[in-house]
């Protein structure tokens, strides 16, 4: 067994000899060669990950994971400080809510959530393995009891959930992690120290980072919380190990949040800010973490149905992200017993079904010139070129004709409803669009009820 | 302020007097009597109401609300024992559970309850006052320490909902009752006196009645957990002071089970046993007592997307029960803390919005002669006298032409969807029926998106 | 089996006869009927009792056994208010507090117990099976999830200490039971009803007591919290039934709390107030209830050393109750978990061993003509005229001569002390008393360390 | 502010220094030097010390502060595993306990503490700061969300137990602290690999040590859990830190418990083994760890009176400790919820009433050269040469004459009963001993109850 201070110090004699050239396929620790690096072809092509926000939070389960600091930071939100005043004992901490994350037996079945996840059509999972409160989901040796086998579920959380996950062949597996903790105390004296002392990154972030690689081989490091520059954080150090040395070198994809000033500009893909759905061909692959819940990434026990998205406008932000150059990453947020709420189920399987029609635009595309139609409003694009074929996705059911701007058709060209037999019929406009006619279709022969896309093949564009 | 024995003797006497012809217009405490009252008209115009279980049982959210008796019952359910053990404590009883009973502050929301129930198109709400487990959510001066006052909530939990839902003029509340308590022991004894005892009923049962109807003054009084003879109840004396004295004397509906052979024979609507959907025209009112979760009336944190019942299905049970003579009972089950889950909110408010196209068809109507067509099955029949109107309620949609076997069309009939500006042509076939020319109507312009209502007017028959 | 309503009317029945002189030897219901039993002999013979005072309020075991009337009675106690707000959520019932009556297995020795009973001395016990809290110690049928079998407990607590106890010859059991309960709502509605309804009575208070004497055959029933009218409790009735019918009837002892302004006046022997002390002569047996902590009968966790009565007052107060016709009744409270602290243990067995050397002028001893002496303070008597001895019990050791101006020597008198051998010279001053020279014995020789008892035999008086 | 890595790094710069002869008067890194500083006087003098175990394991309370390893160690102890099965449920952690570590608002009372403390006549307090369990009673900034403050009290109670205790000048605070930690991962990890790697030392053990210096200035820095070779534990570097360059550089006191192989040998006072009472003349200081409960260093709620060290035995233990040049540590362990149980009150304010008498042959006193008479068994030694005087403790009161073997007296001999007005007579054996004619004083004019003390003047030897 090697120490942490030994991962560390190996890895960077590794890459000195990189520098010198000996060996020239390693990525050395600095942003212009990690930025160099291809992402693995399969988080492309993938398109669509769930993000799982499960942690301590999932306690109180209430305004939303940030509770901690909402409650107890510098300014405390009324509607938190209430709660707690109305709900709890005087001196009740956070810390004494981790006792009753239960992940009870009975109702923790993560087998059920893993049969979600494929059904919903997404290619891969993130879980929030250590969220800013600090608690690792898994048995971290460096966060004594203050992890999910300690205290509370008294269970390896990621363990589980991967092992579960892996069972699906189209499923992969990655972890997100949060680089600084809101209130540690050896990150605030570190920051107090305007990031000159390192301890909190020595003795905590990289071990748990390392930790978690070796352990669970993640195909996904979704970093979070990089709250101090990259130098402190010493990102583009773990990140050339993680290029180059760990278990998981060949197929891990990780983000862009290590360090001030990093985010959208580099690491793997850009996450930018949360939400990013820029609307513009981007030309770095970027992701779109959004949520199901939109006012929180973790369960709420309060949350009404106009709170959850419908299915219309998720299928609507799939296909804008995509069209851009985006993946997407829908969060969920499973009970503190370890459940998956019935509305956040049907909203998967919902996409499930949609995909199971409508995939073939999805998976492996690629964005088309066009990214939106000129013409007509909520039409969005991508492209197969391996089948080439252009998919325009329509937010709204065409009455009649519809007319679109981008699509310059020729005499092969070909229209189809995904999911519909017959052709449909159109009239070219040259380098001004095209008119598809769109049928009166009876209900019960339509192939979906939401977001519909039609397939032209051999356009001239 | 009076005893409860001086009410039940004072009742009693009056009785008395009516049986002497003095007062005629008094209801005698015999079923000839008591079965002789005509309902409330509000009752059956209403035709949908919304259950509300919740109580301790809300607790664990396990199983389903009969979880005590499945645990320590006299056949114990494994699942519920393993349950248990795996997660509490040996000595763990179930009385333990009401300390957490929450109906936390910031999650439980009566107005927004009321809000869901409004939007649902229900008429009344049935809240669960006392469960078999015998907690009672009122502050009832029969079960001390054993109320939502005294442990968990703190609070009187049907003085809130029902102040919330009577803020609704289309609403109206009543309250579900039991007889019986599975683990009181003065039942308990009174039981194994072949119930010639009668402690339980005149030191529980009776009492809570009617500090019930005092002071909720509810329009509906559901009775339940009817395990022992109506004499031993003393059920028709009760009925009889709620029909001649007591503040709801007007308004009350009540339903059956009132005692051993009571039900689906005597009272007021018959509910006969759960899920009562006859499907064939019944003389007598009655209730179909249905839930959201086919699993559990009452809320069960495992809960998944298939046990759910669809919006489709959901319709479905309208119309047959409507058909029938039935009013709908749909339960949900709140949880512990007091919110409703989006599942179920999404279920009733997709119920409100189909009513809000299709309620003419359902509220203020009345069996017709035929339930279900005679040649095509999912079609279900009401009519409306006062607009001379017959409806199809049909489950799927019809592709083309339509052939229905029940409605006789003369010249003067016309047919139309409700939610549809044009009227559909037909074809009559005399006495053998009717087909009708269903269009092609494009998605855009469909009225609704599940179960859709024909409207027949001027019919022959 | 037969329910409380017959029990109550056999026995009135019974009594009608005995009105009718058929049974003459019956105790009629009537305070002058009652008042005429004379008390079983086993009670004024054996002098000590110890008291157990354990219930919820051994929970929270703060401020005193009053805590619930503190907290939330009419004028609460801003102490225990402020314990309440510091260190428990706001809503906390104090319901919720059974949850943690734990008495935990590997803590709750009932047989340790015992052992120590017995080594105290005492002669009989007398358990607080229900306090004005309402919570009874044993599964009663009357009081439905507010019991030690169905909440916190989960054992029957007077079946185990009962049993435990009954295990030593020297001693009886008893059973304390308040009348009334401070938040009964039936007792409240009763008293609001100006003691005219008796729901609360008929209901509650007799049932149970039927139960705890038909069940654990107690030699004791000592009654407390006689908030209402005699007539009111029915008090007399159910004594009568107790002296004439009950399992106990041949050896039962009461006492006097049976109902306003019966204290100090009617029933069996008379406890007045609490720690009824009188200081001279009463013609009627009195029982002396007083506490090992002078600030509570119930558990405190923050008892003090100071707050403990020290083995040199109790003795004093053992000499002083006797000496005038009283028994004590030491209490004890209990931890939650089932302890009994070790400095009551201490106590209890320090007067052990003191009775041990002292029980001759303890045991079976009556009052002497004068209860203390009339020279010198701190000087209290009994006698047993059995062995023609009176005993004089020295608060402090004499040093020197010792003059008593109550014994009259004759020539026959011997003066010794108890559990030393030799015995003192003195000399007789006629009417007007002796003067005992006390020799200067050895540390080592001491009888005892606190109170000594100095016995004379054939005195003149 | 500086980093803990930077504290090491500078105090071992500090001592390189010294290695050169530079700064002569500096400690260096090994036990030669370290074991050749004096200690403080004050130590010496003061000889009586009071220990707290306060901790964690002052919840479940039973057994005792070895709970954790008893019930998950390598070698369970069933009757801790079966408390655990009796009375948790399964899934219930040991971290599980910190929240009901409560110390209630309204039960502790720190002044009170000092007031118990000052008045039992002890000179210093050692407080358990973080034991095997690794819970820390002061917020560390190295043990997150396992500590006082974060969970469970809610409190420093380092800080709150110094406060008090500093308010009485006779009184010092010390801090009890454990290296190793049974469960810590990076402990376990770094025995796995032969204690090469010191992850869990510079990471955990360290900074805490230096945190508790800086922070708390405690004057005895009582060391334990020494499971690891010194050099592994870096003890040596910290010593002459804690020696030349801390704030209490001039005034602490260490034990030896430091590594493997070096308690009894190396550090300041040797306490070698817990109840460490040799019964000969040690050259070198030691201190006897005690406890008043026989079983256990933590509270334990089952606690019964024989297990109660007796204030007889306790004076005896304190005697036979100083006669052979040790000082005595007494242990009590306070409740969870912050109190000292009454019986440890008693004990210790015994023990302050038999000092107020008899302190005179305790401070300051030094071994005589007898340590225990060589006739009389029973009888032990001290002197104080300021003073002149030799001073014998005798367990037993002598009836009288008493042999003594070891004193031998001159003319100007003088014998005395501390406490006790006039001289004793005695007979001269010469070098054989002496005869003290002891008179039999009555009760009220001992000076004491338990272990009386003579003073020789002016002997011989």
């Amino acid at each position: 067994m090697i120490s942490y201070f030994d991962i560390f110090i190996s890895s960077f004699f590794v890459l000195s000899l990189t520098q010198n050239g000996i060996e020239s396929i390693k990525y050395e620790p600095n942003w212009k060669s990690i930025d160099s690096r291809p992402l693995p072809t399969w988080y492309d092509e993938g398109k669509i990950g769930i993000f799982l926000h499960w942690g301590v939070f999932s306690v109180p389960s209430y305004s939303n994971e940030w509770f901690w600091y909402r409650w107890q930071g510098p300014q405390p939100f009324p509607s938190v400080v209430n709660f707690m005043k109305n709900n709890y004992k005087p001196d009740f901490t956070y810390a004494d809510f981790a006792k009753d994350f239960t992940v009870q037996e009975g109702i923790f079945k993560p087998d059920h959530w893993a049969d979600i996840f494929n059904a919903s059509g997404a290619r891969y999972i993130v879980q929030v393995t250590k969220h800013h409160e600090g608690f690792t989901s898994w048995p971290s040796k460096y966060s004594f009891n203050w992890n999910a086998m300690d205290v509370g579920p008294k269970r390896d959380l990621v363990a589980e959930v991967s092992m579960a996950v892996r069972k699906y062949p189209n499923l992969r597996f990655g972890i997100y992690h949060s680089l600084y903790e809101w209130f540690h105390p050896l990150y605030l004296q570190d920051k107090n120290n305007s990031f000159k002392t390192q301890d909190f990154v020595f003795g905590k972030t990289l071990p748990e980072l390392y930790e978690l690689v070796n352990t669970y081989k993640p195909d996904v490091v979704w970093s979070d919380g990089c709250a101090g520059p990259d130098a402190y954080w010493n990102s583009t150090h773990f990140l050339a190990w993680l290029y180059n040395e760990s278990p998981v070198k060949d197929t891990v994809v990780t983000n862009d949040r290590w360090g001030y000033g990093i985010p959208c500009h580099h690491g793997g893909f850009l996450t930018c800010h949360d939400h990013y759905n820029p609307g513009t061909l981007m030309t770095r692959k970027f992701e779109n973490a959004m949520k199901l819940d939109w006012k929180s990434w973790g369960y709420r026990r309060d949350t009404t149905l106009k709170e959850v998205i419908s299915i219309e406008k998720l299928l609507q932000d799939i296909a804008e992200t995509i069209s851009c150059n985006g993946n997407i990453l829908i969060n969920v947020g499973p009970t503190k017993d370890g459940a998956i709420a019935p509305i956040y189920e049907e909203r998967l399987r919902q996409m499930g079904s949609w995909l199971q029609v409508n995939g073939e635009a999805v998976y492996k595309s690629r964005p088309w010139v066009f990214q939106n139609d000129t013409l007509t409003s909520g039409v969005w694009y991508t492209q197969r070129k391996d089948l080439k074929a252009v998919y325009a996705f329509l937010f709204n059911w065409p009455s009649g004709d519809l007319t679109l701007g981008a699509p310059q058709a020729m005499s092969e060209t070909a229209v189809t409803l995904l999911g519909y037999p017959a052709p449909f019929t159109f009239t070219s406009l040259g380098s001004k669009g095209i008119v598809v006619h769109v049928p009166d279709i009876p209900f019960s022969k339509m192939p979906c009820s939401w977001m519909w896309v039609l397939k032209f093949t051999n356009l001239v564009n």
